[in-house]
């Protein structure tokens, strides 16, 4: 029984999420003997953004036979650019309109957002923290993106492997809800975590945040990485008066090289306000994973090798410089 | 080698697209002992909307030691309702936090949205084409959440099988591209795909909207169950105006039987608008597949049977009649 | 030496705080025996309000052969309504015509908004709480006003004593500060504080409020009668969800008779939210204290008993039947 | 009797006017034989402004057992600057709380809008004429204000003494309406006042604006200083095109030298566009009188020699280099 | 030699006015023998409004062969309602088109913005003063549309003929300057001009309004019917606190029997509030002159009996039961 | 009998088109001799704008015994400069006042307003249009006005007459509609039409707009000058895309000879970016007729000799460099 409504790569490379119209299609040119029909295909975006998903797109066409064009994953696009260009038998890639535009779309609209948290944050460090607000199935490919568009790290573990970087992540409120106090969670996981995991303390858990950090610096001393505030909007969220005051007080307490890490509701302005009163890590969650997708349209512009498009486009290929022969 | 990026089903039951520091969580409990203190869990919404997800949640979760209670699918929350209730020992289900928060909240995102355009609608049909803005892996994902929500079906072939239901399709410009002219491309559809699909043919290629109906239904006649309009924004869309006299241009020629579908950037707005001059059907894509994830939040409100909450929250349970045991 | 820059009662009396153009005035027409001239003069506001200060008005001209009609203090009034009228010699009265406007002005301004928060309470309690920023020289008069616009209670002593009402207040972050806990300065409050002056508890010096109201609660026991929450702006200031958590928490640990008293930037709107998720008492500062005057004209509106009056304005009396004669 | 409700010079330096809580706190020190704990506090405002009131600030403390620093008066802060710091037995001065804040707070407010009215009337003459919508014991408190925040002179006789100039001012429309004619009331003005106060002539009471400028210019000749246009909103104030009329009749009839005074609901915007066009003078009431207070805080910032603070608040005093020793 | 630009009306019925095209169009039909094809002609306006301009219209196609139906002048109409269809071949019309529609859209809006003007003024006087803002070949037009509109009468000594009405008008600001005071000017008036045009004197040219009413109402007594008030925007306007005030003093000096007529600027809005405090009569000015064109549009809606339309409309007439035959 | 009820020049220069109030004031001022009483008369506008009209006030005033200055058509004014001054006996010209206001004020509207365009299309060319929208006694002053504004022709066969320049125009949808095609209609222009009529084709009317200007461009080869876009509203109407479009596929078939004329509701913004886009030629039509007159207004500033003024102007002549006399 299927446990879970996602789907498998076998099914997409199957093209079972297609669109039902383009398996009728393929139907229909087949048995018009239509199906091997030379036609050149363009995908452009219909906003600015920066470009992920065409190592996917790639692998989707692996072994048909066609030649494709892309621009690399990371470079920026304008709109109606086109940043896939596909030549060969419509039969052999039509079936794949659909997957190939939905992983274009989704990983440059994650990895746009996640650019522009780093412009905000400049060489302060950006994780992702987005994986709760996506579907698991797609986790990784945000993280992914994320990571394409600029952040330093993510904290899901397979979009960490798909990387080849360490994931990053402190500790969860469960955790010190279970021990019942933040300096006992603390010291627990001082002890049995790997030695090269940073020690990073949430403390916003029971106590005023000020308070926790002074407490969980006593207790760490040296050891203790960095602090996480993550006060809830309850509580008025992070805001750069708290930052500045916990910074004050760590400071005057002799802990100033206990970094200060925030995260809850982050986008680019708050990541700069609180940047500039002292905050050295930001984990950003639903800016990144609740990206709006950046629509992709995929046109013919040739068939058979005349130029042609619908009305609304022009015809014949439209050329971009940072196209490159990828199969 | 993995072709895709997206997450497998086992990959996910595994645990391995959650956070890393759940499973840190997980390490240091087991270090001291603790994992299999019993807690009581709760996962709130943090704004109105309808719920989806929970069956996928189910899944996640069948063959732990936990008693789960839920409400159903298809039902309204409010902002703060509990949704999920979870009670076991937190080893159990710790580790799945990431993943049942990220089905939740795109799940009740992609319903919600539905819906929306569902009430615009009254009783015309809505139908998710959303497919192609999404990543493949949970294409299927989005148009159940559609039809959950209110759509009467969907494009994607997987999406619509889940729901054991007809997946829903005209036919793509790419086809009238490669035929060269609306009418060839009608009249091989009609011949060739299976009769108890509809006939509904695209009409914007290559001609006026207006023009290629009176075309298409002289050749097809009664055999053709509608148009499609899907006129590109640089042509200013499908507007009011165009359905209106689309419609009246049938009608005068004897076409009144002839179905009016419409697609491209519908909103409930201009569903409603659409609606009112005539339109039949609503093929609906972005509105629905770009929908924001609805944050979902899951706090501990009891450990050991004794209430608690982290600052912020009240501690302990908090009720909602609409809850039903579903493990 | 004058310590103070203010001016005292006799100064006000004799005239010294006039515009310097109303003595010239007297001088110019006693020089040509004009001063016992017979004028009827009227005084309206430029706005609507609640009307304040006619008792000074009148001590102001007590002894002064003038016949006075004036609205009651607490009346509500329409821009342009005659709200005193004064018939008799110029010279009797010419000279206070700066001091009564500047009396009339401010405190309508005070009691209209003190009016506005006792609306948005119902019949939960209001405390002027603003003598801290007007000169100490006007707190009793704009705490006695506000008690007349329907505030229950006003913090300066001299305010209070005005109003024969005992003066309201709790404790400043002074004493806490001092005793370097919330728990101890509370302690000694209830040990040396006269046993009819409610128990009130500062809550959100050192600690999380919510925390420090349990410490307090279970340090003082049914001896409590409130908890005071005065949250900086910097930690966010008091929100509907803060007062929510805290009268949860103190419900749950058995506390439900001890009551919320909330300060800090309030007004009509923050009042009427704080109030739904369960506020008791309300101490209301600038809001009340920086209410704009109510700008206030005297027209002289009869010469000798003949009707006239400066262009833009109509001549001879103009009727209110709220008049009373009061000297 | 009582005749006014305002607090004389004793009352306040007795700390009547203070907040009740002040005094229960002494009552509590003294019980616990704390009163003499050494502290240190700061006053900071909550926005930036000019600062006035320092100088009553230094006579209330004069003589008590506490060393204070405090910026001049007419100098400007920004938002949290320290601008009173206070050294010694919170015994000797925490009563006085409330009194400093208020005389801070709403001089500071006067003389920061004064300051906004002479930059926008350049070289030009700003009269505080503001006494009429103010308490009478406190016009003399803002009419100290907006001189040291810029105007050039006040009308009210004890602000003016204080400030040791002579008072501005002309006639009032009750002095015209009296004598039945503008030029009457003038050559009365003209025969009677001391010669050293310029004749400047009120010229909206009876007649057209224009009209009355040039009988009384006609009437005075070279005695005639200025005229002062007060034009009451019913007949659209003074607007830019009526002072460049006046003036160009004023010009074309020979009486270049013949001023222009204005007044009536200016503000800095009106100020700037009526001078441009030839307005000489400009009677500012109620942008100054009814500004707001600029709020005061006094935090505790060190108790016995250890730094320390309330939440929200930096421990330690915080350093500006505008404070000088006063007491 | 031509001294004014404007066409005549022989002109106009040459066709010399018309757009160049439809005198090419009608040569090259000529050519091919096609000027006799039979054609139905809509006209329809492009927003709501109330019709004018018909009457000019079937002057323009009397003794033309074709049959004209049209909506009654005075009658309002919806955007795109049918107003005037005519049939018959298109040589005998097609040349007019311009005219047509021009006449028609300039009349319409006209009448439209006096209805406005007529709904505000309820049973008091509106009269069309705007013959100073259009070019004076059409000022007589104007002054017709707006007295369709629901204007009372009209300024211009031909739009008045026209309409059978005696011309409105009172005294132009030169009389008064000319005889250098507004009571010689008015008895003036008085003596000279015909018995039965009401005596209205306007009073805002030398001295103030209120003044110059009660001298000129003490001159001509029960022969003054009304005071003009024309007060330039320079002095404020027309304010309804002057009409407010003059009908006051009016009243208090036994003229309540004086009429008050005011003008300048007057839009709906201004009429309502002056009409509140007492104005009796409005002289509209360039709110009906210049109010803009309703857009209208003529279409072919068949040709030789067939329906047929340009795309973007219906083909074949649409009905409206409002027409009826004029020719 | 009267078929149009616009006024004929006779009628115009007769003075029937004035205001009465103007007779009546000839009537009063020779029953009292003072017809030739000697004053100075300016003429203002009340925005800033283009001149136009004063051609047309020469021509009325031309054989009265006055003198007159006028600034040129077709140069700048700002708001309260003077355009044009008289001198002579007020029975000279009085009458005149509303003709000649209404001239200069619809004039100068309608060439601002194509100025605007002018600048926006820089060398392209704007077409006045709007002869449809206002009565055919004005179409050819409107036309000649915009002309002097900077438009680049016109289309009304009267207005380019005046101008001495050949009047512009392409062909209405009436001509392709009673051909039923636009290829045959384009045909029997192109046979038909003299030679140096560019042929410019409307493309429009019965199919899409791109495979309109292919056909047509394709039948005419290079004896086509342009096609014209007039895209009705109801699809879109003329969109930058749309443009785009038409030239790329016009150029791709080797016809980029063929220029792109548009039309249908432009302004300057819309002519900005249509133009960017590739656009040749401008038709305008409401943005230039329906431009609001800019009111202007007569004041006499001198009589006899002596300067004076109404209340709210300066008395005496306001001089203005630009001035030149014209009679």
């Amino acid at each position: 029984m299927r446990k879970l409504f996602s789907a498998t790569p076998e099914e997409i490379l199957r093209g079972e999420t297609t669109d039902i119209y383009f398996q009728r299609t393929m139907e229909i040119l087949k048995a018009k003997g239509m199906e091997e029909t030379e036609v050149l295909a363009e995908i452009f975006p219909t906003q600015d953004g920066l470009l992920c998903g065409t190592e996917e797109v790639k692998h989707l066409l692996e072994g048909r036979k066609v030649k494709v064009w892309a621009q690399r994953e990371g470079t920026p696009f304008k709109a109606k650019d086109t940043i896939v260009r596909i030549e060969g038998p419509y039969g052999e890639f039509g079936i794949f309109e659909t997957a190939m535009l939905g992983i274009l779309a989704s990983s440059s609209g994650w990895a746009t957002a996640a650019r522009e948290c780093k412009i905000a944050a400049g060489n302060k460090l950006v994780i992702s923290f987005g994986a709760r607000h996506v579907h698991p199935a797609v986790a990784s490919v945000m993280d992914r993106a994320a990571v394409i568009g600029g952040a330093d790290g993510a904290s899901s573990i397979l979009g960490a492997r798909l990387l080849q970087i360490k994931p990053s992540g402190t500790m969860p409120h469960a955790l010190i809800l279970i021990f019942g106090d933040t300096v006992l969670a603390a010291e627990a996981f001082d002890e049995i975590v790997d030695q090269d995991v940073p020690r990073v303390i949430l403390v916003d858990t029971f106590h005023d945040e000020a308070e926790e950090s002074l407490r969980v610096a006593q207790a760490l001393k040296e050891r203790l990485y960095g602090v996480r505030l993550d006060t809830p909007r309850e509580r008025g969220g992070v805001t750069p008066d708290l930052v500045r005051e916990v910074r004050a007080r760590l400071d005057q307490a002799g802990f100033s090289f206990v970094k200060i890490f925030v995260s809850g509701g982050l986008n680019p302005e708050r990541i700069k306000a609180l940047s500039e009163v002292g905050a050295d890590a930001f984990g950003v969650g639903s800016y990144i994973s609740s990206a709006r997708p950046i629509e992709m349209t995929m046109d013919l512009k040739a068939v058979k090798g005349i130029p042609l498009a619908k009305r609304g486009r022009v015809p014949g290929p439209i050329e971009n410089p940072l196209l490159e022969r990828i199969l």
